[in-house]
């Protein structure tokens, strides 16, 4: 018998448009995102896959990409778990900046091994920016462990623990899985799942408000390398368009 | 110390807008109803009332509702629990009937002993009516205990083992909770929290979208009978609306 996991990166949002680097700001879904999103649900229905539980972040544009898409799928009412371990990579003090702007000031290097460098983060969001998290009360229970700036290998490090502890049982128990999630949180997660080098995910975009199907095994390995998203053709052009952000 | 409970009915539906006795088909809020959900959620912000868990019941109009209200709270990545128990009155054999209609075939005294007596369902809806629930897959593990009608009794009795069990508990752990609900399912609660009799309970009506906080003492009694709305002139005027439904 195989579990069946089901990632769904957010639709697109409104600092995706704008092409600025997000993070952990709480911005909402453009509605080109929301139409993604319900989209996303009704692939879900098309190709028979509808989740028995959902697990979210705590950012807006996930949880609402969850609520549009399920409710499409006429699977709205199903039980939710969030958790700050899906959210988004922390992007330091690039939070708030522009993509593009930031690739002229600092030059392709730079911009691109703090966008996908595995163990290199930015450098740190001061907590008196207006883009820090250091004072919202959906983090006040996390201390020490608030993130001020996150690499891919930071987001791995808190993301395991929920999967291992929360979305691994729930799949063990038969139920479909939906983990409605980030780009480089899913990343860190796919990264996992397809045991892809450090140096390789590097390569490896996952597009918006696309469904990317995992069959896994007893050991929770997939039996299909990469998953297989839904709309395939979309999903590619889509991953070739997040790749080239910043140009 | 008092705790804080928040009551939510979900905001017009479009069998509310149609007139239509709705129970547990499971429509979608109207435009209106949408608005009205956000504003909910503005009045919480207004009032300081920010809630730290959701409970909702497995009903399109209430979860959408509750969803609207915390994101337009900024509180839409609380923790979520959702129950049937918490669902609408099954309207049995109404399901899908037109109020007013109803009324004009049945006459005023039946029609009232059906929307408003204690301990008189309506006739059961049969399984085989595209109004039922039967072969509903959220409702899959309930069996027997699956309603084909309920009067407000059955409500109670179906209500109050997940107010002991779920709602009390998280009030305790001192939490503000948000029940995001329906007309008759809050009409069981509040029905419980009052100590309103049998027979006064038929004249209480809770409007759509107007949060109405309950401060607990201890022995979860209310500290001010009735509660508060957060915006008292305009739950009245929905109130007086609600009661002349069919007219």
């Amino acid at each position: 018998m195989t579990h069946t996991l089901v990632l769904l990166r957010h639709g697109e949002s409104e600092w995706n448009a704008k092409n600025l680097f997000t993070g952990w700001v709480d911005v909402d879904l453009t509605e080109k995102g929301r139409a993604e999103a319900v989209r996303g649900g009704e692939l879900l229905v098309e190709a028979g896959l509808l989740p028995d539980i959902v697990h979210t972040s705590l950012q807006r544009r996930a949880i609402t990409t969850a609520h549009l898409s399920l409710d499409a799928a006429d699977r709205h009412w199903i039980p939710v778990k969030r958790s700050w371990r899906l959210n988004e990579r922390h992007y330091g003090a690039l939070q708030g900046k522009d993509k593009k702007q930031t690739l002229a000031e600092f030059g392709e290097e730079q911009f691109m091994l703090w966008r996908r460098s595995f163990d290199t983060p930015p450098p740190p969001l001061d907590d008196s920016s207006e883009f820090s998290q250091a004072s919202d009360p959906r983090y006040a229970d996390l201390g020490d462990e608030l993130p001020r700036t996150e690499c891919l290998k930071d987001v791995i490090a808190r993301f395991l623990p929920w999967w291992e502890a929360e979305i691994v049982p729930d799949l063990r128990s038969g139920q479909t899985v939906l983990v409605a999630a980030h780009g480089n949180s899913l990343r860190a997660l796919v990264k996992h799942l397809d045991g892809i080098s450090d140096e390789d995910i590097a390569g490896l975009n996952i597009p918006t408000g696309m469904p990317l199907v995992y069959r896994l095994d007893d050991d929770m390995r997939p039996t299909v390398v990469g998953g297989e998203y839904l709309d395939p053709e979309a999903a590619a052009a889509a991953a070739a368009a997040v790749a080239n952000q910043g140009r």
